[in-house]
């Protein structure tokens, strides 16, 4: 009957092979390049603009129920022609996904676990009944057009190239029916660090009076629809003077996600003997000696209601690896479990809060230094370089991986 | 903080008058007429395919943030031009309405409450930060483009000319932001009555595993996101052999929505002494003589997760009015309230339940025959016409009103 919503983001997971009508076939793609060019843009204007300049290209395949994919594309950069009724604009069946290329010491081009968005691309098309969807030929076409756009891919580090691949519904007509037709569009941006004036925490404000996403609904998929009704509350934030909001969930104010990023907290263990020891600073919360037991890192289980996060799962991957641990002279647990802002409050209290953190694609790890909430402030601890020592190690080891730098289990994938 | 979801849709609302930027000036109207007039289409081939053809023109404005609303145009009917990364496609900043117009006896065009449509419109868009709405120069837009496409009204009775305001969130960026740039663009298509075959009952499969709005969501709004997440669903109930999904919310199990249209029964009331009297047929369920009591309308509350539709509110006026009740031979009472699948269930049951209709612009009224719940089918009583009494007083009179054959409250509006 109705589909089942929870679907979690394991690595693994594989798809079933595609029949014939539904392959993006990369061997047949057609490249016209653009005959002028545009200049590149000085790293000051990338920093400050995100998303509003585009490379010269952009890839497009379409899709026919009776001929399956088109061939690939990559050509100027260019306006969609599209009929006024069709499905993408009359009922939003339109997909997404954010991922970016960096360039590495070696000058090849890099992208960060794209098997795992191409597998999410997948299953969120088939949630708006969308064509299906082929994440290895689309994966493909992205390194084609990364390949292609090289010249744009900044070199300063902390730099990317910002890629989004859209799927969106072209069947013209107002029926309330599945689109058969689709188009499959990548565009690209060069992207500067997130936070221009290096790494600063943000604060949160914690809602619960608007909702992103629900159990049954679509918010563990990566569907255009669910981003739209973030931007009023995400003003509404702004204008209290919160940078961006806390998705609080029902009754019990459960914590989800923030803004459009994924929000773990680092949360020091008890000792046993009631006492809690802060692994960060070496010390104990209020004193005492006993066994070091670390520190939880907590983020939301993925329940239907979280988006499964590329940065999630390899925070979550990193923390759980005794070398990562070592190397940064940490003791972390990774924990996925329901908790709330009444948890949060009290931890905070307690002294026991030890950072909490806002990651995602565009971010990659950002600290949180507060989290408004009923009218006050629920304070995590500061730290003097912007980002405490989980924060720092785990955006340190997923730029080196991101960047080339550092070979981990294969996340780096070079576009060639 | 965040915005309040729950907006109910009253007749009386009045929005602020414009300021000058958000005005759209219809005096400023250009029309450019089609060269090529398409052949209007046989009646039979209106009937079978609804929203697929559309008539030679459109109607279109923009939005800029420093100069507001463009000089409206009706145009003829073309593709859109659209920056691929334009917020309506990236995170589906889009809201639409749903009318009709109606050819009245007199030889002129009517619309429906379309103050009504233009005040959600006007909602709709702030829930999605897109620019003001002018619902009212809007509406002026509106009937200027039924005027030109007056020839595209069939004449047939159950005939209209659907009519699809769009606004769709045209800024290019894919930064997370309020799209500062809109497009409104406003389609038509001819179409025939809900069922080509005459009246007929559908069935419905309750489910509850896939939700359609939640509090705190836009379910009580007419943005494009909603429609698509509905798709796979409603193709899963089809394979049951069900025509459309009955949405429950919550452990308990409300009764919600069903499809896109809004969900009514009629139940027959106790008599005091625990008999319930069929008002419908005039007589007792389980015999006895007592004071007729009449029979409730009962449809879900707008609580933030039901659209406030037109044909809903339409309904409710009807049934409260003596006149409508004495012309029908009925005795209903509106009854706006929170009830469950348990509720059908024990009302069918006792055999209170007298119809169960599903109502929207599309269809109007239609009846329910089954409904299908965790495997077993809640009755409906059918009725030889296709529709019930007061489903069929409800279809006649609204359908009289539109088509201009009756007056009432002013709800017909002549297109001049």
């Amino acid at each position: 009957m109705a589909i089942q919503n929870v679907i979690p983001c394991a690595p693994n997971e594989i798809t079933e092979p595609n029949n014939d009508v539904s392959r993006l076939d990369i061997s047949k793609l057609s490249v016209t390049l653009t005959e002028s060019p545009k200049p590149l843009l000085p790293p000051e204007v990338i920093r400050l603009r995100f998303g509003t300049t585009f490379t010269d290209h952009m890839a497009i395949a379409t899709y026919d129920p009776s001929t399956g994919w088109s061939n690939p594309e990559i050509k100027p950069y260019a306006p969609l022609m599209l009929d006024p009724s069709s499905s993408c604009l009359q009922i939003s069946s339109s997909v997404l996904e954010g991922m970016k290329a960096y360039l590495g010491p070696d000058g090849k081009a890099r992208l960060f676990r794209p098997e795992l968005n191409m597998r999410r691309l997948e299953r969120s098309a088939a949630r708006l009944a969308l064509p299906p969807v082929d994440g290895d030929g689309t994966l493909e076409l992205i390194k084609r057009l990364v390949e292609t756009e090289k010249r744009w891919i900044p070199t300063l580090q902390g730099y990317s190239l910002y890629i989004r691949p859209t799927i969106i519904g072209t069947q013209p007509g107002l029926g309330l029916l599945p689109s058969e037709h689709a188009m499959l569009c990548i565009i690209a941006s060069p992207c500067g660090p997130y936070f221009p004036q290096g790494l600063r925490p943000i604060s949160l404000l914690a809602i619960s009076e608007t909702v992103r996403a629900w159990p049954g609904g679509t918010g563990a998929h990566k569907i255009c629809g669910n981003y739209s009704p973030g931007l009023v509350p995400q003003r509404a934030a702004a204008k209290q003077g919160y940078d961006q909001v806390l998705w609080l969930f029902g009754e019990e104010k459960r914590v989800t996600e923030a803004g459009v990023m994924h929000f773990c907290v680092v949360v020091t263990r008890d000792d046993g003997n009631g006492e809690s020891f802060d692994c960060l600073h070496g010390r104990y919360v209020g004193g005492g000696i006993n066994l070091v037991e670390g520190c939880d890192f907590i983020t939301a289980p993925l329940d239907g209601m979280i988006i499964p996060g590329v940065t999630r799962a390899s925070c979550l991957a990193l923390v759980s690896d005794p070398a990562f641990n070592e190397a940064a002279g940490l003791n972390l647990h990774p924990v996925e479990r329901t908790y709330t802002i009444q948890d949060l409050v009290e931890w905070s209290s307690q002294g026991k809060l030890m950072e909490a953190l806002c990651i995602g694609t565009a971010a990659i790890v950002v600290a949180v230094n507060k989290i408004g909430y009923e009218g006050k402030d629920v304070e995590v601890p500061e730290h003097e370089a912007g980002l405490g020592p989980v924060g720092m190690a785990l955006r340190e080891k997923i730029l080196a991986i991101q960047e080339g730098r550092e070979e981990y289990e294969g996340w780096s994938v070079v576009c060639e």
